[in-house]
């Protein structure tokens, strides 16, 4: 068999290191796509000339882009056989990333636990994306449930991460030589800043977009993510392709600029969950609370903790989870970061 | 409220400048989107030998690329509670944009009338589009009726702007050193030159492209055009997504290089009309008619006045106006602009 | 009439070359869009790094790019008037195509032969693609069925070239500096180099991929093919869009990632089939068989021969052609081609 079948449960141990494949170079292109695909403004990611004024060389790549590049090259390694994207949590982005870089990612098993039902297991890895100068530019950690090849393979021994469900503000890591001291509100979009958000203020976003096949299909295509799930409408009995979970991030990220249009740089990502699934012709919507707000000693730059629901066309207003503990079924994303803001 | 409910009529008032948020950055990636959402052949903006061949360092960007880009930017301040797009006057292009540049808009309310009925009322703005430089590349003045958010609000004084309805053809700034002295007819597609064109002349561009849903919606977001009724399924009660007049207008040029493949550098833009509204599964065609011929100052090159009439399949040829002065329901777009041809 | 009406059989004559129009440089941007467009993963083409290693300056452009770029830009001149697309032979790339080369194609007619029933005939053209410097970077011989206009035109004397069916290994161009003493099968993604392969090795690609009207239209653009078959729902009577061939092409071979990661690059076509017609909504499959494998002079590279077969939905395994010898109803396409890969 010459063909990637994609691990099992059974294939993974703690320790394991797993190098990914394809190395990938980015450019304009890349960052035209991701405008096209999603209704994205932050000036940072928009114009070279604002970025230069935040004291950035020139205009990085949308945090994102980087997510789904070093997350796309996990995926024949990590989640081909993965029945759920189960979180995400210790995500810090390190370094900026600038048309040119080339980004690899490699991932190191650092949990696993077989299901009670014997056919299947979590499987948690720490995921490390790296540039051309082998400079580390994203990690994060996330967990998913895979199958069993063989239901006979031995039980590995139990072992779950220690993970912190947030990331601690003073260890978030500020791009160098980035200065909001002489930042244009009026080019950025909005007036608020760091100081006229509170903890626990909750933003409807407004905006709503019509997810189409071909479009979640290009977006999660361009990241190289290769899951059949999203591409081939034979492979569930519904017909129906399953949008990759990181395609909601981006829509919802995105629609998030109206009420957020000054939190510019995603820095950590806390955690994150899936909560439904998303298909061709849900309406995404997104709505925002803010968590936690922190200083940073960059002049001039805040740092603000947000929750950011995407949910469907039909929701109540804010809807996240029932009195059971379990997601509104109108819900597809919940995921909680920090942000980069003038203060 | 933190998310921007955009500008209702009474929010408008003459002299009123608008610094239009969201520069923008353009590049390769932007160009090569632009010849996957249309069938843009023109050699000038797709080969940088052509270009260099008619005296440009490289191949600019697109013109409409560079109005899509300026127009994108006044939605969220113009056009957001907009009920119609009226009219296009007095645009002229300044200079080539190029990969690299970065983009923004300003505007300044040169007229506002309320309607009779007391619930919306017209703004007349004159649209300026800046590169990093300051330099001006673009500038239009368009008009659009906007609805009121409070109906008590006083009546504004009418002050409706004196507009051409032409401009003259020694007002067209023509990009510095364009020479069409050694143009190769060859590469560039057709025969025709300018003194082959007649006024009068009615040209069928024969072909057709039948519209979908996620191209329409990739072009308007890559232009960071907002406009909620373009994405958002829900928005209509007839659950369709209203195609960007924009895209209409980039088609039927792209579409007229059939006929028109030397109609080189738009240069000019008169008047334009969106006669009907756009929807995926329209088949668009488009004709144009030469309404003036005038010569310039460079090198080899001439100056066309053209009609460029988008249409749906089903339209009698050449079909613009009823006896009624009123558009055929199937004409979508009437655009009165100024080319570069080489005589 | 001043637009294309294309040529038509009787416009043909055996040593005519035509010059193509719209020379067209590329960029960072379409290769983003490939990237998007295609599942395509293969390392030399998507990392500088990566190509760097391999003795390439930087990462060449897909040559797939580089053959549906010289090839749309012969549609307007060799087959808007197709009937059908018959074959391909003698194609070999000869240069690498990098961001920032502009490429013309040019067509030297090298046989004709009018059917009997004195409606149509087969043309023969070679066609060379070159760059800004007037290098050849590709050639290759295709040959279509294209429709008199004029039934009594006069019969022209049958020529019909001398094809060779296979391109002799010996014969393939190397890119200057090819070295895969270092390759890196780790990032490459799969393990499996040319001595694993066995001719009459047959490899399932596992994966497919359901085409979408906007995707095939936005590659058939983006090549700048305009033949109208592609884009215009009433063109045929059942309102299907035919898909662009080429689409089908790149789909396979990106597929073909999966089994053969490590055919990285294209050098020798040595022929094709559009077996049946593809539409939207079929899910497309792809496998390959190696018909032969030879030895290069460069350091570490082999070369290996293959048959690579896209097939639709619902086809047996490996299904090719019945004992008809005709075509399997769901098979797309039968290529045959020449790759090189790390010994």
């Amino acid at each position: 068999m010459k063909t990637n079948a994609g691990r099992f449960f059974e294939d993974y141990a703690v320790g394991q290191v797993i190098k990914h494949a394809v190395p990938r170079t980015i450019s304009g292109g890349e960052r035209a796509l991701y405008h096209a695909l999603y209704p994205a403004r932050h000036a940072l990611y928009s114009s070279d000339d604002f970025a230069a004024s935040c004291g950035f060389d020139k205009s990085p790549m949308d945090d994102l882009i980087a997510f789904h590049t070093v997350f796309g090259k996990t995926v024949p390694d990590v989640s081909l056989n993965a029945v759920a994207n189960l979180g995400y949590a210790e995500g810090r982005w390190l370094k900026p990333v600038y048309p040119g870089d080339t980004l690899r990612s490699e991932s190191e098993v650092i949990g696993v636990k077989q299901n009670s039902n014997g056919k299947s297991g979590v499987v948690y890895v720490r995921t490390t994306g790296r540039n051309q100068f082998d400079e580390p530019v994203l990690e994060y950690v996330r967990w998913v449930m895979v199958r069993k090849r063989d239901l006979d393979a031995p039980v590995p021994e139990t072992v779950i991460p220690d993970l912190r469900t947030v990331v601690p503000a003073d260890e978030l890591v500020l791009p160098e030589g980035i200065d909001f001291a002489r930042y244009d509100f009026d080019l950025a979009g909005e007036a608020h800043r760091w100081s006229d958000y509170k903890v626990g203020e909750k933003i409807d976003h407004v905006d709503g977009v019509t997810i189409e096949e071909s479009e979640h299909m290009l977006a999660t295509r361009l990241w190289q993510n290769t899951a059949k799930v999203h591409f081939d409408a034979t492979n569930r009995e519904d017909g129906k392709r399953l949008i990759y979970g990181g395609h909601v991030i981006s829509m919802a990220r995105a629609l998030s600029f109206n009420g957020l249009a000054n939190a510019q740089m995603i820095v950590g990502l806390n955690g994150g969950a899936h909560a439904n699934p998303c298909f061709s012709g849900d309406t995404v919507r997104a709505w925002s609370e803010v968590l936690d707000l922190a200083e940073t000693d960059a002049p001039g730059v805040g740092a603000v903790r947000l929750r950011l629901v995407a949910y469907k066309d039909g929701a109540p207003e804010f809807a996240l989870k029932g009195e059971d503990g379990k997601y509104h079924p109108d819900v597809l994303l919940d995921l909680d970061y920090w942000a980069l803001m003038p203060v």
